[in-house]
């Protein structure tokens, strides 16, 4: 037999904290006679941006020791002293007494060398059956969960100011653009009721990347596992894990779920870009639909008459930055052997950044949203300009005439074109004028002329008319904002 | 009351076909005087490549006018014809005889225009309630949603090629690597799973995308939904859909399901990078681990002594065009005011030529898999040299001598550099060599400095052990292959 | 010595052309017992895209040829052969006679083959001191300088109708934004040149480019040069290269010209895109400042009243897939170790794609730019509201009293919150009550209040005044039309 | 006339400074009544990032107030007290003294509002006939050049380390690869010149880039020019411009210059990491090629015997990061309309990054570079291996025998077959052996089948014979080291 029964010989459990802590070097260094070159260092270390990680490595690391305590693999004499000066350099780093240092490289390492200050050797138990590669596989995995968190309820209070705003706006007439010419009136509730389904299709990203995530990378050890006799269910379970990840040298090469959530993000990022776009031509004079206020504007240092949509601009801007961050990881993890390399410490950054960027660019619309006032006039005007009840129109022919959809978008086409000659509407077109082009017509294609019977005419599922938009208000509560 | 009970007022179902269909010409030219430029004409052409959807377009205007007909919004007759006449067309381009026409633009309008070749004006009901807008979108979800269909199954196959192969290797040694060194044994068969677990996630993401997408368009009309009294759960029914979108802003509007898409494929792409790259060092005379089957390999023109591994750096190219078509088709979107722009036309070719691309590198992956050879002595050789059992050595010592973790990794390596120095192998070191640098040390350190035995003492969970190797496949078949 | 003096010792002079070609098969597979699975030789041939090279490989190799004679590596009847067979193959393909075949993987094996059909077994000889490698690089470094002359040639003439437009209209008044909203006053030829400005910079950056590459990799044959006593100055100068590639290496391994080629077509195509949206927004019928041509324009298949922007949007739209394509390529050659490797032969896809995609985009904008009629009226009243002369306004009173820019500044933004408050230009306010907000305003100030004087006022050197223009025109059409 | 002669009215020249500077508030807020929202300045501020530009705001600045008192639109007084103020702040920030305030925005406000403090109400005239507009785009411009300056000066490093260690290696025998099969032999010399050439192409590019970006953008002011008489050729001699930029709206509304340089590092990053591959797997042990010296290694916190090439894969995987840059500028500027928007503030972050990332990867680059211990015997051994002198037998066949290439090619291929068969090496062959392949071979073939041989007689330009490789070094010593 290989090994005896385990707990019958390991002395682990009766080792004695000595008073003195042995000095420690380059935690790796052992076998190197030459200490690193400093670019080595400044290219090496990562502990400027990793730090951001100290709350999950500390979590993971009384998790890990709890478990080694239970299982009898170290003493519940260490086991106290490790959870203590961990508890302890928690402290020290939320109260900016923490000293990161650049020659300990990352946040691993510098949290472990304070506890060998802390509690001296004993320090050294903590990494059994534990390598740096599943720690900060660990560490990373539990901050994205926690961002994808975070982003969810941040989405959450931006689908609230939508739907509210919407609710304010249920028969607001505005146009409805294709190409951005106008095309069909619709209600800025229905518009911004769009908005609501995307960000809910975001939110089923979220919640589908957080479920195939959630698997414990913790106990994988360098690559191949362990012949310590650890406890993958329970550390999975303390670190809220649906079950530890299947296959050790997997869980170590893996940024599936980094990947996965920066696709996420660059797709958020791209609808609320689209709605910057919005705002950006909404808020020119041209338009006039919509008045952002003070709170959320800016001016000009030379031409003090601007009122600058600066927030819609830096979150339309924002979505490349998103997308190159995703670029970039993808890029990175491409053609990486297993199982872990070094590229893959050049993950964290694109994920701090974008998950600062993201929860800015939410928090930015959420509150450009409340503070902004439509201007029904301006919308409701260019409704009823452009012709844009001309599918009415050729609906109308459809139905009450007999002519084939593509006759009379043909006929309704040369009534554009006369009432464009003649700088009218549709509407003020006389029934003659109608009847030159069609002589099918009669007085009752009036009713289907105005901007508001074409509102209330669009009941189909999903369709614009106010009662709709009701209705759907309503289920946008129950789905999105229980 | 806008408009009197619609089956009450419509004449479209009285509607007679006429003998002679109307000459047609550009479809929406109703109004314009001056013709195409040609260099318009190719700009706005689509039809070279989205003829690829003819039938799903198809099969949508089949449902749209079963529904149609169902609403009694067109007459029985009417539908008969339509329902016949798209029959022959679809008939026309399977068998090589329907000739595409770039004046017609697109392949809807192309269906369109012969359809009223075939039954004249008829045809021109068949668009009640219809746009282009919504049209394309159902016809790239279905195409997109039966892709998704494709890879998973390609995928399962992938997977099975992993899962017999690492069958063969439940207990080969190999080295495991981090940073291309040689880190601790593995066995081959844990390696392949680790690339069988990467594959299932892949497939999480796209049942997952499939479920969200499946949410039907048609019926959104342009943008603002129609007065005509549809039938968008039938439609959602027939088309196999699990609900009508709930927004018709959104539903012409919205390409999530197409990004979602690539960043999958993108996802998938990088994982068979990672093997391609593997495929590539595994292949070469340094590390011999892997010879690839004359039919998967090709030669050299000038030198004939080659084996080159084409399909693994194909394959580990390809992810970098896969990202491209991601990154592109996110751009494309990005600041893209709402609803329909003519850029979303860019959406078709980075799908198309990525579904292709993943689908021939899981085919040519799955194949190159199956005519391999491991040549297993090299690779045991390898997990023997490279003092891969040092973690080994460094576990005894913690868990045998009353050693903290830490100061055991130290000693190993002093050993490692003594083994070095004297040109020998770990379990080649004299039990005096290994007491001089560590008294403690006694003669049972031996046990666990084979590669044999290392393998089988990684018991834990998700660990490399022959035993856990075997368990795990059968568990992978369960949850991938049935 | 390693050699004899090598024309004593060649045959090759001597050779006879044998009656019969002897059967060839896979032209690498001298060593392989199986042939390739039909998915490898999917996976493998680059014959659908690679034929585009096939003029540039003819010639390279017509060049090869002569130079094998000339150096008296070859005799002159098997050159004669040689040549006369490749331009029967020429001609074949121009006539669409060639019949190209996937089992012979790309253009090179496709020709050679066929010359072997043509000449028997002298066409082996035109293999000496060349390899596929080196081929392909001058293939495409042929190709892609060719390309790089014709998006020259086609900048040019959109430079050419952008000064030709700008030309009518040097004192067209249109505002100018920043952040889309009214900023100051510029001239619709101004806004022009500045697009001049930016194509000008793409040709500097083709030009640059064009003489990078121009350096010839033929000869460097598979990657470590030859023994043949080749003459690679004779085969730069004959096929228009500066100089041959210096490092053999190098030059198989090398696609900077590619990247770079694509980094060009990428600021080329956000060059267009960013004019592509102008055109959008100036096509709105709330901006109403361009109309373009029906021949530039699209209609809707249900909005009849529509006049779609389609080219424009296209243009905007293609700028992400050129992007895409850069990324995608940077990607393939990132991480690939020297020389050659497969993984390059993904360098052609995106080069061909990009190469019709920014010719066609540069098309379609100078089409549509002679297409376009300007509404001088809109902009104009555009210009005149929006208090866009109220930097004049804080320039005069710097100038005109004793007021610091800032304090100026300030003072101007009271006096727009005054007009706008009584809803009147910045011209129609009374000297009173400019007064009420700065007593020491006079009635000079409402000579720089209109517009008219504001773009007269602007003759610092680039600056708006209509005969800066008129001399920038001027300037424009020397460095960039002749 | 519109103005009068400027000096004769201006009452700037005699302004006196007043005692105490009037309370400021948010620069262009004269016209706001709320002030902004958290979220909004948190957004909206760049001072984190773009405090990078002090120094070259402050120098552009100081020129901008010279050219104002030089043109007497300012007094001497006035242009003494903001000089002196400047250089102030210039010392308090380099002393770490300055406060930056979030509030106000950026550097170029925070700069300006201190001017105030310092010297009252004076500091309002060096806006004068400026924007923040120009002022942003010359400060980046100055901040591009001069990285790219540093980026010279590294690369310039490099390829003297490149170049000093390729002449230790002049005739050290390494395998050529293609598809990471050995090829054909070349030295390590030639290889590593292969590189020197890339790093060539790089400040090439480099150098195209610094000219073509070197037009002063100041003096553009908001995007109009101005009415003041400034002398922008006077500005741009004393900040190192060419000339100043032709056209007032393209130069504030053009980052072409940030892209191109986007773009450089892009291909920079990539040819590092080429370099860094090779590394990853010269350093393995199966390959054994190199050894990095112990200054640039890392080792394993849980296998000490690990010898990590950290730094080659950081630089590997880095360039991922630059390319997800270079998409990410590319993309906030596509579809952006002229002049600026508040997007074009997201070029500053990815710049600053990609200038940090660049210089360290070439730094890392050269510093292991000189530390890296080349194993000759491991290469020459494998060299030998491989039949990688297949070619020259093949070439042999062709020049000795009357052969064409294509069929010599494929008897060296049955002769490799024969080799691999028998377990020897090429030159281990008989006669006999070699003739029973093919009859006209005789003895003389044996000297072109070692390895020395092959490479001494690859003498073609550019070829890899030391003979050549000693000419190419002192040829790149000229080109590149001067």
């Amino acid at each position: 037999m290989v090994f005896p029964l385990y707990f019958l010989n390991t002395n682990c459990r009766s080792f004695k904290i000595p008073k003195k802590s042995p000095k420690t070097s380059q935690i790796w260094g052992g076998r190197f006679s030459d200490s690193p070159d400093e670019i080595m260092k400044s290219i090496n270390a990562s502990i400027d941006f990793d730090r951001k990680l100290f709350a999950e490595d500390i979590l993971a690391s009384k998790v890990h020791a709890t478990m080694l305590g239970d299982q009898e693999i170290i003493s519940t004499e260490i086991l106290k002293a490790i959870l203590k000066g961990l508890d302890q350099i928690s402290h020290e780093i939320r109260e900016g007494r923490f000293e990161f240092k650049k020659d300990l490289e990352d946040i691993h390492m510098n949290i472990e060398m304070r506890l060998h200050e802390l509690i001296g050797s004993a320090a050294g138990f903590l990494h059994i059956a534990r390598s740096r590669n599943d720690q900060v596989a660990v560490d990373l995995k539990l901050w994205v969960r926690s961002s994808l968190d975070s982003m969810d309820l941040a989405i959450r209070s931006f689908q609230k100011a939508l739907i509210e705003t919407a609710e304010g706006h249920i028969d607001t007439a505005m146009p409805g653009f294709t190409h951005m010419q106008l095309a069909q009136p619709v209600t800025l509730g229905h518009h911004l009721l769009a908005y609501v389904e995307m960000m809910g299709r975001d939110r089923g990203r979220i919640s589908d990347c957080r479920k195939r995530l959630n698997e414990n990378p913790l106990g994988a050890a360098a690559l191949a596992g362990t012949s310590f006799p650890i406890d993958r269910m329970m550390t999975s379970r303390a670190l809220g894990f649906d079950r530890p990840a299947s296959n050790s040298i997997d869980a170590v090469s893996d940024r599936d779920f980094a990947i996965e959530y920066l696709s996420i993000a660059s797709i958020i990022a791209v609808h609320l870009s689209r709605l910057g776009e919005e705002y950006v031509f909404w808020s020119s004079s041209q338009f006039g639909y919509a008045r952002i206020g003070d709170s959320f504007s800016t001016g000009s240092s030379i031409m003090p008459q601007k009122r600058n949509p600066d927030a819609a601009e830096l979150v339309r801007a924002k979505a490349g930055r998103v997308i190159g961050a995703l670029s970039g990881l993808l890029i990175v993890m491409k053609g990486l052997p297993l199982t872990y390399g070094k590229d893959m410490q050049e993950d964290k950054e694109p994920i701090f950044q974008t998950h600062d960027t993201v929860m800015l660019s939410l928090a930015a619309m959420t509150g450009m949203l409340g503070k902004t006032t439509f201007d029904k006039n301006r919308m409701a005007e260019d409704a009823e300009n452009g012709f844009s009840t001309a599918t009415d129109l050729a609906d109308w022919l459809v139905r009450f005439c007999e002519i084939p959809f593509r006759e009379a978008h043909h006929i309704a086409g040369k009534i554009v074109k006369l009432a464009e000659e003649n700088s009218v509407k549709l509407a003020e077109l006389s029934l003659d004028q109608l009847r030159s082009i069609e002589p099918r017509i009669d007085e009752r294609i009036f009713e289907v002329l105005s901007v508001e019977n074409s509102l209330k005419s669009r009941t189909s599922f999903g369709g614009t008319a106010p009662k709709n938009v009701k209705k759907a208000i309503l289920k946008a509560k129950k789905r999105f904002l229980n």
